[in-house]
């Protein structure tokens, strides 16, 4: 099977350098472009880690930078008490990075990329929706000519997995909620993995060092960047490990079936105390008409193997750059 | 020991009937007043059917009428398509009932009843929260004087469950999203009964067949209500029975070994697409100060024993009607 050409659309971000890694160590997967924006630091930051995870681990892929802010256009604080000041859990970064960003902005290296490869592209997105709807607002044809979205982002209440920055909202839902719900009123495929499966997917810090030690350059640096990172995840939240949200998109792609995933139209609360919040109207029960009418049906992730789904981020990761 | 003073504030309805003839069977529990409110039917219907049971299965509680109305003051749409035009299914009910209704309205009744046993009453609250509310507007000093609040209300997206209104409003705080918001402000102990639990609580055809066989008076009343209910409910959601929702509330009173909770504070949004919704911030996770910080903490009902609560409906309802 050829493998599935992949825009990686990303805010690094501990979770999104490990999801990066294995998206490139996948032999399912072929990273066709790193597009950027702002979350777990300011875009700034974001596309120089970008730019830093490209050399270090010499991806082919080129990188363009996008948004510095959501649709609203305000100003937003960025995640540095969950990332580190750097993004990278304070790894140190050298100040010059070789290589050059694509001269595109972001949503359109994606329109352009898309159009280039119609029905192959999947955009793979795991920080703000920011990039994904300025590419629908400027060419919305784009809707019909990608293979499909995968998205992390949300949360559904499965398992009692509820928000992360508020009791209902999910920092990249919350983060750009206008944008979020432009994506999900568009008739494109999406695919929603949010923290009812990711914060079952709980990489302890047992696994982190058995892949340190087994996982060669890139264990070691998977192991390094983290240690902030579930520092953050203990305090708020008592897990002894950390959550593989963006990982958890990317094994999507590869292994659908270790997913149980839910249908109905999706909306994002954009006002008031649950703003941010994602909404899904299950299929399996009627209502009266109402803000979900009308809209496209997508598919949320509402239950995972999380063994096997960590297993395979495993093994990839150690096949790729094992012994090293 | 002594029965748990309650009072039952209501919309009968056809789970409302149910809980009643629950609460005067089971011996844990003295019905001392039943409060009405608009909700399943108007104000008129649902008082009308308050009385109606009282006189046809000898209640001794007294009857106060409640609110017409939200606290909003707007009109609103009566659930008559789930519970039948007159609120019971559409069983033929008397013209003329005889009885008196209490001379004052429900939420002063509420506030006497309590300053006449401070520490006593448990309030009981199946309908919309109006009635509670206003009590508190009027004297917020009864917060201190109850026993405690027990509600039938909300979701909050355990097991799947999610609203059954809209995607995520429950209808007995959306119908009142204000009243609902007071009532989890007040620092009283609340324990609320939501639709987590109270739709894994599912009275299957079999079960009330054998409730009208073995129920004597009241098994044979409440198959006979739950007719058209159980058609609603086939055709909403696919169960093949009805779902015990004002039950499960005061079986958490009688038996409360029998459900899980999880404390936190209570928010409900009151505009926008989530309007109606009840979100618990749980005591398990740390946010930054947002809406509910201060709030006092309550309880959310996340899983329940559904069969030993139906077996204790069951019991009950036969111990105290059966060979009738």
């Amino acid at each position: 099977m050829k493998p599935t050409k992949i825009i990686f659309d990303t805010d690094p971000g501990v979770d999104d350098a490990m999801a990066l890694l294995f998206i490139e160590a996948a032999p399912a997967l072929d990273l066709v472009g790193i597009t950027t924006v702002f979350g777990n630091g300011g875009v700034e930051t974001t596309t120089r880690n970008a730019l830093y995870l490209k050399h270090r681990f010499g991806l082919a892929a080129p990188v363009a930078k996008g948004a510095d802010r959501p649709l609203s256009g305000l100003e937003v604080a960025d995640a540095g008490h969950v990332h580190g000041e750097n993004g990278l859990g304070g790894v140190v970064i050298p100040p010059a990075i070789p290589g050059e960003l694509d001269p595109r902005p972001a949503h359109r290296f994606i329109i352009d990329t898309v159009r280039a490869h119609p029905g192959e592209i999947t955009l793979l997105a795991v920080g703000r929706m920011t990039n994904l709807a300025l590419a629908l607002r400027e060419d919305p044809e784009i809707a019909s000519l990608v293979e499909r979205v995968v998205i992390m982002g949300g949360a559904f209440g499965f398992a009692g997995h509820s928000g992360n920055v508020t009791p209902v909202a999910e920092a990249n839902i919350a983060g750009d909620p206008q944008a979020a719900d432009e994506i999900f009123g568009a008739a494109w495929e999406v695919v929603v993995i949010g923290l009812d499966v990711t914060q079952e997917t709980l990489m302890t810090t047992a696994y982190l060092a058995a892949l340190r030690d087994e996982g060669g350059e890139a264990g070691r640096f998977i192991w390094e960047i983290s240690r902030f990172y579930e520092a953050f995840y203990r305090d708020a939240t008592g897990a002894e490990g950390v959550f593989g949200h963006d990982f958890s998109a990317a094994a999507y792609i590869v292994a659908p079936q270790l997913f149980a995933l839910r249908g109905g139209p999706i909306r994002v609360v954009t006002e008031g105390i649950a703003e941010g919040q994602t909404i899904q109207q299950s299929e399996l029960r009627k209502f009266a008409p109402n803000a979900w009418s009308g809209r496209p049906s997508h598919r949320i992730a509402t239950a995972v193997d999380a063994e096997r789904s960590l297993a395979l981020f495993r093994d990839t990761i150690v096949a790729r750059y094992g012994r090293g």
